[in-house]
């Protein structure tokens, strides 16, 4: 049985993630969805990165992850398959699932190109659910990596101010507050 | 293995829709439950109507379908199961189910009557939890649909305004707003 | 098959609450996860023990609930297993637990302490993560509820202020106003 973990800025509210879903239980009806979160912030990257990296350090091998922060859908920017040695990988080449496969250890990475494995009308803003919900539907099949598109070496990978600390203040990128910070300063 | 899918405008603070899927599981402990949205806003049943059938596209075939947006609630409107051709839709005579599954292609609709499939006692406020959660649940157990009440041939269907395009402004009724348009729009 | 019900303050935005479901799921592939509520009232233990007592009475036999509202988490507060003859609630002492176990007659009350059913490494503000869902995903398994610790007799029960009616007016404690509440009220 594979587990298929979702993380998008969609929220909640709207009926996305659910067409994400159907789409993937409409080629495997034996699929596993685990929802990491859906309330990232709207098309910020870093934060997604940075949540698909803190969940996946606990999931079980053999995980699909598809993460879809995508403010450049419709654009060029490449769909990329990432096998990080068991794990998986699914999203927008734009740095979202690097952190967490980087961690992972990335075996290769590939550029999803096969329509063979789309929906049949992929619409120009909703990738999530036309390219990668059924191609991480049909990897969970047991279809080869290597079915979705070819090999490739360059892609994006989020970028980070390193922090610099000074005598009374730390310079540094905030990538992300939780929900308990709030609530211990307030 | 049925699925059956969950629309609501419970919101995810409370405990009712917990509590639709622990009677669900009570029933059929192998129920596959997955949720559309429990965000609807609250007795917006066009609404509701709407996104369900934008969710229920993209479903497989045979997906029990169960909307609860139900002002009505302890009225005397009807409780309604919708045999759409392999699909079923399981929630209150005021429209919700009616959208989606008119797309489905409505082969016959039924009054829920039959209180052996219903809870015990049933609440004149919760009819999601206490009629239409165990009706579905029976259903995915192999139930045939004319068990649960009678056939009828009048429903309530929503009714919509039809747009009109005039030269420089477009007159229509605004059923929906999604989350990236409030993105997109400030 | 065994539910594992989940009810805590984490919210749905941070990865919290995946990072349980990956911890179980890597010990019980099979594990059937239901949410309760992650949107409690950040260490409002009341309301927490409040809805996870109205949610469990709906659950089916053998159900086990962890519960995780926490503001103890890493003082000396202990962690619990409760038998409630069949069904088992698992989180801190504190009260959340017990307004629910003790409408399923509680049968015997374990202190956890067997790291062996731990994570390898427990933060000290992360117990649901750390123990309550390993414990959780171990006694799914099969393992008897005395292998995680030792069984004690002293524990936090929530008290309440107990209402008085008066002429003209209630004076009561109050544990939580449901989202219908401000639908009806403004």
């Amino acid at each position: 049985m594979s587990i298929i973990a979702l993380l998008t800025d969609f929220g909640l509210r709207d009926p996305y993630v659910s067409q994400m879903k159907g789409v993937i239980l409409s080629i495997n009806e034996n699929a596993k969805i685990v929802d990491i979160t859906h309330e990232v912030e709207k098309f910020n990257v870093k934060a997604g990165a940075f949540i698909l990296y803190l969940a996946a350090k606990f999931f079980p091998k053999k995980t699909i992850y598809v993460a879809v922060v995508d403010p450049g859908v419709g654009s060029e920017r490449k769909a990329l398959l990432v096998d990080a040695g068991g794990d998986f990988f699914i999203g927008p080449d734009n740095g979202v699932l690097m952190l967490a496969a980087k961690e992972k250890n990335i075996k290769a990475v590939y550029q999803i190109l096969n329509p063979k494995y789309f929906r049949k009308e992929v619409s120009s803003t909703f990738h999530g659910r036309d390219i990668f919900a059924p191609v991480a539907a049909y990897l969970s099949l047991g279809v080869s990596p290597k079915e979705f598109g070819e090999q490739i070496t360059e892609y994006e990978v989020p970028s980070f101010i390193e922090a610099k600390v000074e005598k009374n203040k730390i310079l540094c990128e905030i990538l992300y507050i939780d929900s308990f910070f709030w609530k211990h300063n307030n």
